[in-house]
């Protein structure tokens, strides 16, 4: 049996297409459009990849984008006032912190102080609390991505067995909230769980598998289960090759569902940071 | 094999006497006490319960506590009217909603009212989200208590397979989390994993068990595994008698260590209730 691809890259581009039509009819109706400030600071090679993506969605979506690219010899202090500033500023509807920052800058505390009711990323404490409570219509990028995944694939969450691999903050932990609220019985395994031994066990018993390390191949195809949904959150650099977490070659002839690496996840998660910022304009209407 | 009893009352007692010298250090060094305000909004049994051990607590630590009891005919502005006066009044250190609050008043709605900075309980999305990204010093009371009987107990977490039974809002999402800021392997059950037939294989596997379901003895004793930490926080009333989630007798053959219902967790909890209280206070000295 081979799999079927679970492609991000389909799935944003109906997404987008959707997007585009509600900001356009908010547009004719209030006269006003979403705006995402990018602040970045310092140059980095990786966020200028990132940054290009998210001009481009933005665009096809019509929602406005700026990049403020501040210098990386800027002190706390400096980036503070930025993103006070921002806070502020009227026309600013969501604002974003490209990571890395350069050392010396704490990203931490400059996420913590972007306005919850512009936080496009969903990563101030307020808007993660939310996921808590399940009442929430903006959540961090890749956990949403990964939700908007397994929805496309209709796969209903109550009872299954779920299990996701990494517990950061910016996946593994909404991740496993956002599962539970769907009341699939959900693990968490990580770093402690492989020195334990005890990863196989899990992931061989995961009807639903979310990949989230970052490590090549760290979860071996012939662990999945028969019909697992699979869902690789990893991008690996591997000489010139991009790889996910997951050997995606030996899993597929296991899984009912995969996702590719490159094309699955991510090119979805900058789709969901275009919708977080529409659903924080549409709050800020009302 | 008969397990050692983890008694959260000894545990308070030890507790509390830490809290009190901290208030009256505190209270020498800047001459001011912290001070919970309980609202009560019409008149409860269990209601009533709570209050009396809160202010026992409270006498016994040297915190200042005062129960406002409002009309259950108030509405909800007039209620959330409540809410923010106790938030602007600088004598106010702490609130505290009690529940369960009459039909017609949103309990969750009061509740995000609460300043962050006062809020006792922890429940507020802002202070909820601070569990995620594991920067936090007050938590919800239950799942706090459940951390520090743990603690007491000295059991090193990492690596560790924790199975939470029951995943509500204020014990099993913020125990997950908890459990996995500790690198334990964390699985959380409900509802839907009984129905699915899984409940028993989950708890079978749990070396730290955590049982909040709140249903009288869900949890067959002959399920628990050996030497298993079993950590009970169902108050269940059967006929005149209180009792756990899990079947105590027989569980206590099998764990290492076991809460007894009443005495384990319940005891903890108001407890933990005024160390928030407390680091409450700390936070607004600075």
């Amino acid at each position: 049996m081979s799999a079927a691809l679970l492609e991000g890259k389909l799935i944003a581009e109906s997404l987008k297409a959707k997007i585009k039509l509600e900001v356009e009819a908010l547009k004719s109706k209030y006269g006003k459009t979403p705006k995402l400030v990018a602040i970045q600071v310092g140059d980095n090679a990786s966020s200028s990849v990132y940054v290009k993506a998210q001009k481009k969605a933005a665009e096809a979506v019509g929602i406005v984008y700026e990049l403020k690219i501040i210098s990386d010899t800027i002190s706390q202090p400096g980036a503070e006032s930025m993103v006070k500033e921002m806070n502020k500023d009227g026309s600013v509807t969501a604002i974003i912190l490209q990571l890395p920052v350069p050392k010396g800058i704490d990203a931490k505390k400059l996420i913590n102080l972007i306005a919850p009711s512009k936080d496009a990323e969903s990563m101030t404490p307020e808007n993660l609390g939310k996921i808590v409570s399940g009442q929430y219509r903006i959540g961090p990028c890749t956990a949403m991505a990964v939700m908007e995944l397994l929805e496309s694939a209709k796969v209903d969450l109550y009872g299954k067995e779920a299990v996701v691999v990494g517990h950061s903050e910016i996946a593994g932990k909404p991740l496993a909230l956002m599962l539970l609220n769907k009341f699939a019985t959900t693990t968490v395994c990580h770093i402690a769980t492989a020195e334990r031994g005890r990863l196989l066990e899990h992931v061989k018993r995961a009807e639903i598998l979310i990949a989230a390390v970052g490590k090549a191949g760290i979860i071996k195809g012939d662990w999945i289960k028969d019909k697992a949904i699979v869902i690789d959150v990893g991008i690996n650099k591997v000489g010139e090759r991009i790889v996910g977490d997951v050997e995606f070659g030996a899993a597929s002839q296991k899984a009912s569902y995969i996702t590719p690496v490159p094309g699955g996840v991510g090119p979805l998660t900058t789709t969901i940071l275009m919708r977080n910022t529409l659903e924080l304009f549409k709050a800020g209407l009302k």
